[in-house]
């Protein structure tokens, strides 16, 4: 393979680890160097980035991307009515070719506001990899995973698991992964969730988990076992440094204390704990306790968009308000959440998160001279409470530029809304 | 004058009313005809408005424009840290050429993101004025009053007003309206909130302030004069129909129905109340019981931005959240604070907030084709809960096109960028 180089040219550069002035070199899909200059002689691409601001890739670490077909569909409803009247009919009719073009969408949408990779869980997972594998962007993938205790269930749930796992799993040179994605404690059984703690264990692969959303599954696991969530995964052996769980709204001070001695990690979503009342998640004590506490965006049905710049802003202003002081969760803590947090939390700290040598080209550029983003002084707080998706310019992933100047150069916008509009009117006219 | 029409052919239209399809001629400031079909022989100019929607502009009740200037000068701060150490320093350093250079900044940020008309209170504002002439919009301004009980202050406070009544109000073709603006009651002395009554009664003018925004305040009132701040300034015969009050977080219920029997206007401002931790006003309660509430974003430093789609998201997360039910504030109600309650507010619900023959012009154009908005089913769900303020493309105020296609027409947008950019340099090194 010809080496391919990209030169970011005299850009301002913001990651986890602050601020400074300078150039990056991509060589294939790596940064080969940053220095305050970098000659442009033999280098395939330069991109200006004079005015400009270079951040990592955003991570985002909870998503069902094919939900994007469901945006704005059943707003305002309580959770229950929201999945049995709207969101439960319309699954029962899905598709691999529904969801890859929901996919699609949600691949665009990411990328015009600055995330590279990102951690899903649905159904039809093949047909999502194949939509990933388009965009160009990075991701965790896992196929949900519910048996409610029947055994026949539990089977085929395990069975497609391992499909995914072996035709998806290192795809489209690596950007891909699969992760194991029982639904929750509340709708797997104790056995759904040994296996998929063994199968973690036999191959090394992540786990993606729904668990302590709302006060009534909290509820529903002490009923039926005793415990609180945590407590009870971790007295059958579930949890681990490879486990990521989603919502993590309700917890007591002992689940707290589980999550940090087994090094759980967390993702933290806040519109949509907002948007259906589930709660407030406690993130600054898990934060100030240890824990990685990670940001995502859910599913485009209970936010209703993946922009994890609108998701920083919501994250930091919901944790003020919860405890009636400002200082809580300030800027440069959510942008960590939003960064190098979710790198770690899909153990690929060592791989993207920061703007480092020999680390994946997992970038985004930001045009700085935008009315909303002016005067600009401090960009940690024009990133978190000032700008929104659309400021974000361009994006390179694994070393390969997907927008260029609000362009996208890896995918047919127009194309995949088209793609997207006919297959929600064909579900719902089904459901 | 020459009679100069505008035709927007074919749009999805969207206001409190509803949804309808139909083509909207503007003749002059004005909303002529609303027809499934209009001729556009004749016609000066013809807006393509297919796969658009149009809606009214958005009415922002609550802003400091020039505050544009220190936009992310100072966050995650206390209260008082905010004001004391960061915010008074800089504002006593300010003159009229600042403000100028910052309501400019503010009002080609609100024309990006869909506003036509606001509701600014600040200092200088025959500077302010001057902008927004320029930027086309429509604005009720007010000199912001504090005497904090000193006679020579309030003197001059009120002469200040006086000079911004005479040489401002019904500036620009009458789209510039001046309103008393007397701080707060915890900041102004009774003879000011008295004083500023009378003046109100003699010209007919509105009346702007901030009332209970932090329990802090509610606290040195009831010490001061031995009520809570709604009811001390019934007491002494303040409120009316003509009072719009700013955030209105901490109320009791005596507070509540003294705001409906007075016919007081309110002004939410969720995202500054979460951002200074000030606290959550029961939006909710005020509108079941019939209060007339708004919406705000207020200055860019407690913000930090004036897009009206945002905090119409944040609107409805925050009341949800709040009351633990996903029901609560839906997408329509916001969508109403936004537009229609935001002209009831300014005493202009006969003028602007709804798209109605004989009502101003002042309308916005909405991209449908655009990935986060995508499927295009639910247009009010998307505005609230999908879209940001730069899925706006066009802007019409007063009839005339502010904004088409993205691009700005009344202003200059990189000019005016540097000119804010300059100004805040300047202020900032003075103080």
């Amino acid at each position: 393979m010809e080496t391919e180089n990209i030169l970011i040219k005299d850009a301002q550069i913001l990651d986890a680890h602050g601020q400074r002035k300078g150039s990056v070199l991509i060589e294939n899909d790596k940064i080969k160097e940053i220095s305050p200059s970098i000659s442009p002689e033999g280098v395939n691409k330069v991109i200006n980035a004079e005015g400009k601001l270079l951040i990592p890739g955003f991570v985002n670490t909870h998503t069902h991307l094919s939900m994007t077909l469901f945006r704005g569909i059943a707003d305002d409803l309580k959770l229950e009515k929201w999945l049995n009247d709207y969101i439960w009919p319309l699954e029962a009719h899905l598709n691999g070719e529904y969801c890859y073009a929901g996919a699609l969408l949600g691949c665009v949408e990411m990328i015009k506001s600055g995330t590279t990779t990102f951690n899903d869980m649905y159904f039809y997972m093949d047909h999502v990899a194949e939509a990933v594998k388009e965009s160009g962007l990075r991701a965790v993938i896992s196929h949900g995973m519910i048996d409610f205790g029947d055994e026949k269930k539990r089977k085929a749930e395990i069975k497609e698991s391992k499909r995914i796992i072996r035709k998806c799993h290192g795809m489209a040179d690596g950007r891909i992964k699969v992760a194991l994605g029982p639904h929750s404690p509340y709708t797997c059984s104790r056995q759904l969730l040994d296996e998929v703690r063994s199968l973690a264990d036999k191959y090394g692969l992540l786990i993606h988990i729904h668990v302590a959303e709302t006060e009534d599954e909290v509820r529903q696991v002490k009923d039926k076992y005793g415990e609180r969530p945590f407590i009870y995964l971790d007295e059958i052996g579930f949890l681990g440094e490879d486990v990521i769980a989603a919502h993590a709204v309700w917890l007591s001070s002992s689940e707290i204390h589980i999550l940090r001695s087994r090094g759980v990690k967390l993702s933290h979503n806040p519109a949509s704990n907002m948007k259906l009342a589930s709660g407030v998640s406690p993130v600054e004590e898990l934060i100030n306790m240890g824990v990685c506490v990670s940001l995502g965006t859910d599913g485009a049905a209970s936010n209703n968009n993946l922009d994890m710049l609108e998701e920083m802003k919501i994250a930091a202003l919901l944790q003020k308000i919860k405890k009636m002081d400002p200082t809580a969760l300030d800027a440069g803590t959510v942008f960590k959440m939003a960064t190098i947090n979710g790198a770690a939390a899909l153990g690929m700290a060592d791989e993207i998160g920061t703007i480092e040598v020999d680390k994946k080209a997992d970038l985004a550029l930001i045009n700085t001279r935008r009315s909303s983003i002016t005067p600009w002084r401090n960009p940690t707080s024009h990133l978190v409470y000032a700008a929104s998706g659309c400021d974000v310019e361009s994006v390179i992933c694994n070393g390969e530029i997907l927008m260029e100047n609000d362009k996208l150069e890896s995918l047919d916008e127009k194309y995949v809304i088209e793609l997207a509009e006919n297959a929600a009117e064909e579900l719902i006219s089904k459901a």
